[in-house]
């Protein structure tokens, strides 16, 4: 049987990854001030979160081989989990300085720390770097290591073009509804989002498994990309319609004129009146601003439609599902496995 | 014969490179609003420049081959060139905001152009993965594609070595000289210059021509990055002694706070009366203190010093290359080529 690791366990294996990622900064000679600099900023930007990328990659290993991990096999799986979570470190320390944000993951953002600033930028390509370096000492003998590289390269440059396309669809500070629309909404969610958090781990589980056909890899991302499209939207609703007490923080996505499904959504079907509520408070740093959006949500009834999204979603999902050909050694229980986390989630 | 490259034939390829690159994003169903960005950060940061890196590639491929090169050749030599070009404009513009330059070639920095800001990490992350796209594209079949990979990922690596120690030691606004020293000097001078710069462009050569054997790599290690170091040094050096009408611009090292080879041997000479003198005077925005910072560097002789110096590194360098074991293909010719141009330039 398939056994689901913890966040404990896969969280173990993270020093020994920090050791051989500093043992090999060393061999530059590189003085012990600056190794202690790249070890906090290892740290700091990598430990901390929920780490559900990261470990889907051991559970998904699991799940193909319907069996629990060796040791070793547990190790291999979790230092390519972690390579994911070094991946989006590197996304997420450079996003936060992109979006000016304050804080992460409950800590003020790393650019923010006291004597980091712009440095960071040059911390975000170390974290970049250490997935190499890591691929490098683990896998350099491994079958599939120069489509582990080209996976990661691709990966992260759909990450990039995802980043590009919100960045000018959605600034902070120049608010324009006119830029934003469905198409862009959708494009922005599967690659700023959907490739590295749910194709990403499960084509490396199917690369260390050695059965990633170019079958194999079209179905799980044929599969893992609505998946993932379908977590951001429930993201965006649970943000507006989610209980504070349950997804732990206050949504503030009107506020910060994001590109959200529901104003999306609320744009394509507003009459001109509606749309002009949206205009002059979307965006808007302003909580009465904000509860007039609000308030229009709930007009325009966005989480009904959203509800009826999600069932349609989800059985078309369950139904891509069901007709996954396993003949090359893909499962259906690695998809089966994503959705069961994700579908009705309250947090 | 070897021939040797210009601008004009090098720039040349550029375009087709750029097609290459937007279509590649094309693929992915990127609009046309953010496939022109691409394009306009691609031209804006790689271009313009006067390309020493890049086209030492193909001066090294014909050196290398003792001919000058056919159309083809030079096109996947230029290629590999426009790589380090690539790999110095994702430095670059990240380098930039790092400093908070104002600009770059002669025109604002590309984070300082009207529309960009902090938008231009993400750009500089593209210009980075353009040179995996690229290497994909072109030289896939190549049988040192995975060297050519792990390559550019090592020097990428040596290269943010290279600038956490430049950061952390030299900040513009904290004047510290005890942060100071020779030894960080040249740890920063080897890692954040001389790599990328000196023994990128040959390793990229030697694996063109499939000749990159581990004795040909070491002996350009060897010589390449003392070489880088020496160029360095020479630059630090110009930037007070040169002529303005020279290196074409007024050198401002003294006002930056830079950690330059001149205050280095400055503080390793100074008696306790002239190092009061640099603490005073070092890093300020002001040209009084710049001129007694001037003027100290004169009373130490800085440079007879730096002439001393250059006399004895360049015999060394020269020694070296006598040296070279050419059984394996590698030509000394490709080391003199490099010293001929850097060896008592006065630009
Ligand atoms: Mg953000
Ligand atoms: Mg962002
Ligand atoms: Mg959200
Ligand atoms: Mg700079
Ligand atoms: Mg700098
Ligand atoms: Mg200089």
């Amino acid at each position: 049987m398939a056994k689901t690791t913890t966040l404990k366990e896969f969280e173990s294996v993270f020093p020994k990854l920090v050791e051989d990622l500093l043992d090999h900064a060393k061999q530059y000679n590189l003085a012990d001030e600056f190794v202690q600099w790249y070890k906090a900023s290892l740290n700091a930007n990598t430990i901390g979160g929920k780490c559900n990328r990261g470990m889907s990659v051991p559970d998904s290993v699991s799940l193909l081989l319907e069996a629990p991990l060796s040791e070793e096999q547990y190790f291999e799986a979790a230092t390519l989990g972690w390579m994911t979570e070094l991946l989006q470190a590197f996304f997420l320390v450079s996003d936060d300085i992109m979006d000016s944000s304050i804080t992460r993951r409950g800590a003020p953002c790393w650019y923010r720390q006291p004597h980091v600033g712009m440095i960071a930028i040059n911390d975000a390509f170390m974290l970049e770097s250490s997935i190499y370096t890591l691929l490098k000492k683990y896998f350099r003998k491994h079958p599939a290591y120069v489509d582990l590289l080209e996976l990661f390269h691709e990966v992260s440059y759909q990450t990039e073009l995802g980043q590009l396309c919100d960045l000018i669809t959605a600034p902070e500070d120049k608010i324009d509804l006119d830029n934003f629309s469905m198409s862009k909404y959708q494009f922005i969610v599967i690659y700023k989002t959907a490739y590295y958090s749910f194709y990403l781990p499960v084509a490396l589980a199917l690369y260390h498994q050695n059965i990633a056909t170019p079958k194999n890899l079209k179905q799980a991302e044929k599969i893992l990309i609505p998946l993932g499209e379908y977590f951001q939207i429930q993201d965006d609703y649970l943000d507006n319609f989610g209980l504070p007490e349950h997804i732990g923080k206050i949504g503030t996505d009107i506020m910060d004129n994001k590109c959200s499904w529901l104003v999306n959504k609320a744009l394509e079907i507003a009459t001109p009146e509606q749309r002009k509520i949206l205009e002059d408070n979307y965006g808007r740093k302003d909580k009465t601003k904000e509860a007039a959006v609000k308030k229009l949500y709930d007009e325009l009834k966005l989480e009904q439609i959203y509800k009826e999204y999600e069932e349609t979603r989800v059985g078309e999902i369950k139904k891509m599902i069901a007709e996954v050909d396993e003949s090359e050694g893909l499962k259906k229980s690695v998809f089966e496995s994503f959705l069961a986390k994700i579908y009705k989630r309250s947090k």
